[in-house]
């Protein structure tokens, strides 16, 4: 059967190309969309006065005391661990900050830039639990977060690896983020992101990063992200402010976030928390510039409602949007890169909670014009679950709010006109020399959101949107050693050498 | 046992409290929140002036004589049914419709208002199939058109009843407008929406309505709004025209919306696409204002984009939210009442997807300033199904877009600074004063999403956000009997009348 032959043969060559087809990633998106603003100028100045009034009169504890002393070097006044900051000590600090910076991945055509109408998209972060391929709900390990990685890196729409996906329970937690660095360095080649749990952990991550992009890069350039909360209300704590100075130090980036329940953490009131997290996040921007002038840095929040019945925390909820939109005024007011986040939510499951949520969320941190979109892909259930089916489904929203964010040409009004002269009322437009021309990328056509007849649909195993995104995940688990990031095997091996050399020394329990 | 006793009582008086209970309806949102809008003056005069372009120069096919004699008479050169308008003439009728009008329900109550910075949220319409609440797929049936205007009653946020939510596919197709409005009018007490397949039926439905408005009042008054889709491109045929001349001599609303698969009946362009519409629901709205000066009448469109894969519609695009913000601004810029697509997707279930791509569309159009949210709720499957659990977590969803619209409240951040005062650094708000007296309101709680522990959840059956609108929807079905809104037996008894009239005249078959 020669025909047959040659099918098979054409499809296997189809096969063997898709395989050896490099990993597309999406550069860095600059909006072509106007940010979105519920403030007026006034509005904006009366929760920028409130901030300064927290940060001068109610004040601000730094629970370190080499924080203190760094504060007190810097012109702050200080009482026990409590810092008040002048408004106009503040505002310098934080004018050091580049509005700007660039992230490097080790595969410069990855590097990624923050700030202005810049626009990255980064996985989600820290979940204990994943949701694994088996829509089993169990505790994580490193092999999940190595899957997690794979999918980063093979997602065009996210801009970098992530870092602590998923928490790998497996790995006790001294040695953790040595195997986190390494599975975000050697299974993608994007932008990273470090540890920040204690201060050796944030040295061994700027350690490891040097042996894959070299001594001195690392020393001028910014080749990670960490993140580093805000213990809200207006505590900055001992093990987060050793990880901001080990990182401002070496000139790598910290989000510097409050992780806000507003209603519990602080005031029942949107613009209430916005101003107590916009003095927190700015009181932690101005200590890294006293650490480091100049050091790259992110303005940042992670914002839940708590529901006052229950005390559990919500996403998706206006209020949040409504408290995104302000955030992107006032880092816009201060001209600092900013951190949100994206495609959050508290359901259990991958349904329609989760999209709903997700999706309120996201397109008002679009539209606020964040340009660090945290927990862009995969979170679930409260951040307590990293979900497979969700980070693929969620990469794909990425693509959708990427083309979102390029906006609209007006230049293709003029050849549109043509068209619609050419085939006049009652016509068809599939046939016209400008939808030959167009169709690839006139509108996005998503491939795991099925928009085939119930027919098809039925025939093609009546799935839903989890059951796509798990049979995705697994597909591209499958291709990913053929396209899979090259690592000198000199950097692997040296890599791994570091990562045998500390564990010798780290403890398998924390006391 | 007393107490169990006691306690049984206490159980009973809550739901006999509970069911006594009048329905909820939240009044017209006036939005408190800025229009978002992606083009700059040139931009609109830009899209605007090629719409007048296929007006003018392309013309509009109107297959209808007697409308064409209008035309004629409005001043109009018509070829055949090609009519070919001067951008003059457009504007001129456009102007003398109304910017601002109020839709009455038959409880004054109900009254709502679309223009300006008004926006109300009306049910999908039009499927031929549900998925009912036993999650079957089925032709639907006039029991199930009952159940949804029953829900739409009862659903605080969405501000009128609809019409046909679903086709009673049981009830022979000549007669089933009288039962539509009969249902409508009968099982709810909001404004509601007419027939327009055929001339005579919406008379009846003028007719119906007159019944339980009155003769007097329904002359004078907006009672119903009805919807005419232009069949794109650039065609409006004689059953639509139909329509329009009956509700616009009535003075009743009728919403004029090219029905738009944008790559299909438009051009593989956003801006072309935006262009074509705006010329059609103007060239709509023009012969309206051209038939009765001062109708009250409603700009708008229908969007979907189609797969240039399959040909398939799409919905939750990010072309469909950029149509949408160009919309507006025309719609700003012609100064009339404007409707949009809410909660729209193409998925054949209540999953992730048919979430995801809903939320797309309806921030959008919140954003947007759309005055009239059509398919706000229950739609699925492209529109083809009307789906009861969607709907009722649609229409939580609507609660929440009504919270986003109202915006902030910058008065609250005096008192708020107060708590942040009280409680200082490393406190918690829970106690405060200022927390006592928000509590309620100051952060929405969503009912149908969980945002319970894992094992809270677990413990109360694992559900899905689908599993929970089902039986969200029972319930209401269940109370529903409790909070019905009474009709005098009289009006009743005519509406009945009138049906049988018609009936007797109506065949069961359309020839």
């Amino acid at each position: 059967m020669p025909s047959e032959q040659v099918r098979r043969g054409g499809r296997q060559a189809r096969r063997q190309a898709r395989l050896a087809a490099p990993a597309v990633s999406l550069p860095t998106l600059v909006r072509n969309i106007p940010v979105y603003e519920v403030l007026d100028e006034e509005g904006v100045e009366l929760i920028h006065d409130a901030s300064m009034q927290i940060l001068e009169e109610v004040g601000i504890d730094f629970r370190d005391e080499e924080a203190l002393t760094i504060w007190r070097e810097a012109g702050a006044r200080t009482e026990g661990e409590r810092v008040y900051l002048d408004r106009a000590l503040v505002m310098d600090l934080i004018a050091k900050a580049p509005a700007e910076f660039d992230i490097h991945g080790r595969n410069p055509d990855r590097t990624v830039r923050v700030g202005g109408r810049n626009m990255i998209m980064v996985p989600t972060y820290g979940s204990p639990y994943v949701l694994d391929l088996n829509e089993e709900r169990r505790y994580s390990r490193l092999e999940d977060l190595n899957a997690f990685h794979k999918l980063a890196y093979l997602s065009s729409a996210l801009h970098m690896t992530g870092g602590i996906i998923c928490e790998p329970v497996d790995i006790p937690v001294a040695k953790r983020h040595l195997h986190i660095a390494y599975s975000a360095l050697a299974y993608s080649d994007k932008p990273f992101m470090g540890a920040t749990t204690a201060r050796e952990r944030a040295e061994d991550t700027v350690d490891m990063a040097k042996l894959v992009f070299g001594d001195d890069f690392v020393d001028k350039n910014t080749v990670m992200v960490s993140v580093c909360n805000c213990n809200s209300p207006l505590v900055w704590d001992a093990t987060m402010l050793d990880a901001v100075k080990v990182y401002a130090r070496h000139n790598q980036a910290v989000i510097l976030a409050p992780f806000v329940m507003a209603g519990a953490s602080t005031s029942a009131s949107t613009v209430g928390a916005v101003a107590q997290l916009n003095a927190e996040a700015l009181a932690g921007v101005a200590f890294s510039q006293a650490v480091r002038p100049g050091a790259p840095m992110i303005y940042g929040n992670f914002l839940a409602t708590v529901s006052m019945k229950s005390g559990a925390p919500m996403a998706g909820t206006p209020e949040i949007s409504l408290m995104s939109f302000m955030i992107g005024q006032l880092a816009r007011r201060y001209r600092l890169p900013w951190r949100s986040s994206g495609m959050v939510n508290g359901s259990k499951l991958v349904d329609a909670q989760a999209a709903y949520e997700s999706s309120m969320t996201m397109q008002s941190v679009l539209l606020s014009g964040a340009n660090f979109v945290f927990h862009a892909a995969g979170w679930l259930e409260a951040g307590l679950t990293a979900s497979f089916a969700k980070f693929v489904l969620d990469a794909e929203q990425m693509e959708m709010y990427y083309r979102f964010g390029r906006g609209i040409d007006l230049s293709d009004l003029g050849d549109a006109m043509d068209a619609v002269r050419e085939v006049g009322p009652g016509g068809h437009f599939l046939g016209t020399k400008h939808t030959r021309e167009h169709f690839k990328d006139a509108f996005y056509m998503p491939e795991l959101l099925d928009n085939n007849s119930f027919e098809q649909w039925s025939v093609e195993g009546a799935n839903d949107a989890n059951a796509r995104g798990l049979a995705k995940a697994r597909e591209m688990l499958e291709r990913y050693d053929a396209e899979a990031p090259t690592l000198d095997p000199a950097v692997d091996e040296a890599l791994k050498a570091f990562i045998g050399v500390r564990e010798a020394v780290l403890p398998d329990e924390v006391a």
